[in-house]
């Protein structure tokens, strides 16, 4: 794991690092903010936010835009973000669309050529980082889970199949139903292809029916996204939660749109939340 | 002028302007964020405090990364954010580097051709703009200014020569002393010719000994910013203030780089220094 960058921030450290994962086959980058708890002369262990981001976005968006670190230095919460998807492949339509390929790997694990040996995010986000973060970084095995549009869908499906995983989870305008977007579609037929009871596994508000663990979702959503009737689909979500007894608060926002402005407006409620479950407040 | 955008923001708005500027002979674009009391029902005209970005930054740098509106939106203050130079002129060598022309107009007005007729970013900050704001938007005449690295500098300038234009002023690792480091060099070389007596009036360091109205600096500077040797030099601007009892408050944060990582590890500083000089807290 080679470090790339340390920045001083709220008198913790955000760090940026490479490193060879076996899970994608290839290089990945991620990026960390450590509490000023964790840096210290006596540095402690602290429980981690995993940030999953949407599409075109690499480690960096989150951390440059949400505004998240000086709540997370006073708490005492690391978070961590990975990158989107594996890149520099070279493989035939990698960067040809914002929506597949390079910046769009959906959190879920190809199993169609040429994907599948390495568009395995799924199995990246839930099993290899944390367990290279748990063993480099001053971080316990406390975990959370929080992520914006595509990287909100990825967020519920990993809570959601992983009981016992992450003590919370949470999202901002999530592809909550992505069998029936056009994001979605076109991605689950990419990389699962044409049969389409493969897909439902990686579709959140499939999830919910036979969900094994209850954990309450906090799910936040503009008004004024422009996503919003075309990819989103939050009130399906919200829908199977009612029929299925699965504690949902979905926050709808009134003039709120996709942008990192609607997320730096609530980050705090969402680290506020992810803290509560994780002991820290 | 042209609205190009607006993002709900902490319940206030963040716009993006367009507008044909007769200071600098061209399209300038500006972003604002108006606080929630400024774009209510009942609309209140908020002060304004101007923020000038550094080298290679556009009017986005600061309202995306600094993490500012939150405690804006709380305090009631605007913040407008110009561009750092007139942009897409065609003039020879607009677009060579990175230090000079676009991008870099360091909020001085050019003698030189060809640039004289359209790098007066000096006069657009202190005059165009603000009477432009004032006249199209729910903002008062109540103004304080700051900004960071190359708008440090134009910051400390724009209120050092123009006594009762603004209330307060501050900077994150200004370039305290441009007369006598490269890149200031290198930019009056190039905007105002090679008679450095005319360079002086444009220097923070040097306008301080005959400054008529004594304004209360607050710089903050990281101690491991990679340019604080080369090119920034708050020593000199705080040597120069002592002598001749100008207060500074010049703060040396330990381990902190040149990074928006910096700026918003302090912005909530800057903006409570701000608000009490303009009555708001």
């Amino acid at each position: 794991m080679e470090l790339l960058s340390t920045n001083v921030c709220f008198d913790g450290e955000h760090r940026r690092y490479r490193h060879t994962s076996k899970t994608v086959n290839g290089d990945m980058e991620f990026a960390v903010f450590l509490p000023p708890s964790a840096v210290g002369r006596e540095p402690k262990a602290v429980p981690v936010l995993y940030w999953l981001s949407g599409l075109t976005c690499t480690d960096q968006n989150f951390m440059q835009k949400a505004g998240a670190q000086k709540l997370a230095a006073k708490l005492g919460l690391a978070i961590v973000c990975p990158d989107t998807s594996p890149r520099g492949l070279n493989l035939p339509g990698e960067d040809d669309s914002y929506d597949f390929g390079s910046g769009a790997g959906f959190y879920i694990n190809a199993t169609e050529e040429p994907w599948a040996a390495h568009y395995r995010m799924y199995d990246y986000v839930v099993s290899e980082l944390p367990a290279l973060v748990e063993q480099a970084l001053p971080v316990t095995d406390q975990r959370s889970i929080s992520g914006h549009s595509m990287g909100g869908h990825g967020a519920l499906i990993c809570a959601l199949k992983n009981p016992g995983l992450y003590r919370s989870v949470s999202a901002f305008a999530p592809i909550a139903n992505p069998t029936e977007c056009a994001w979605g579609q076109k991605a689950f037929r990419g990389y699962l292809g044409d049969d389409q009871s493969r897909w439902e596994e990686w579709d959140a508000t499939l999830l919910i029916p036979t969900a094994r663990e209850r954990l309450p979702l906090l799910v936040d959503q503009g008004t004024a996204d422009e996503f919003l009737d075309s990819q989103l689909n939050p009130d399906a979500l919200a829908d199977v939660c009612e029929k299925f007894h699965h504690h949902i608060n979905l926050r709808m926002h009134r003039g709120y749109d996709h942008s990192y402005f609607f997320i730096a407006s609530f980050i705090e409620d969402h680290l506020n939340h992810h803290a509560r479950a994780l002991g820290l407040a």
